[in-house]
């Protein structure tokens, strides 16, 4: 990405419990918007989904995405990413990448929450 | 509008401190997302904003967006909206409709707050 994100933008992406609202592009162009959890990693973000998902599908046929994090605790404090998405449809890839995006949200109760989801998991990185 | 809110989805949009995530269509199609205060009128979600505002143009060009809103207290209940902005460029409007949206956010402390920006206010709603 020729992106770099700043000290301080990486504080706030890295704030634990902040969400990404994830924009992508319908098949007829029209936007879709979506709430899910994210990790970042160096000048990325990285989501861990159902190989199926409709964000998966739209970025699959347009990677254009658009992206805001808000601190959790202060809604005004926000940053907006404008990018392309790379999808990688490769399960195991995304249940580990999973495991990690999920303790960023629910700490040491992660491993036992991805494992419900581990036996039948069809996903996809973003 | 052709969609009707449902009960259960006036209560989540009528939320005190709900935010809107609203993603337009740049120029060249890609997505924008930022995240605002709204107002929920019937069965629709209404903005007042800078009438110049990235968002503002992009409606006027294309009108269709998708909005997703969270449960303040609950990120993990939200809801997904796609449908069409009409923008109305009234700045007298947009500051009185400012006013009642700002009382949703920040209560008694609303009409002082809007009172600073009004001398120059040039807004729309969407």
């Amino acid at each position: 990405m020729p992106y770099t994100f700043t000290a301080e933008q990486r504080t706030l992406l890295d704030e634990p419990n902040a969400f990404a609202r994830v924009a992508t592009l319908m098949a007829d162009g029209s936007p879709q918007n979506t709430t899910i959890w994210y990790r970042r990693e160096a000048d990325a973000l990285i989501i861990a989904t159902g190989a199926n998902a409709l964000k998966v599908r739209n970025a699959l046929r347009d990677p254009r995405v658009a992206v805001v994090v808000e601190h959790p605790a202060n809604p005004y404090h926000y940053l907006q990413i404008r990018g392309r998405a790379e999808v990688v449809r490769d399960s195991a890839a995304s249940l580990a990448e999973f495991r990690l995006i999920a303790r960023r949200y629910i700490g040491e109760k992660a491993d036992a929450w991805v494992d419900v989801f581990s036996p039948d998991y069809d996903g996809a990185l973003m």
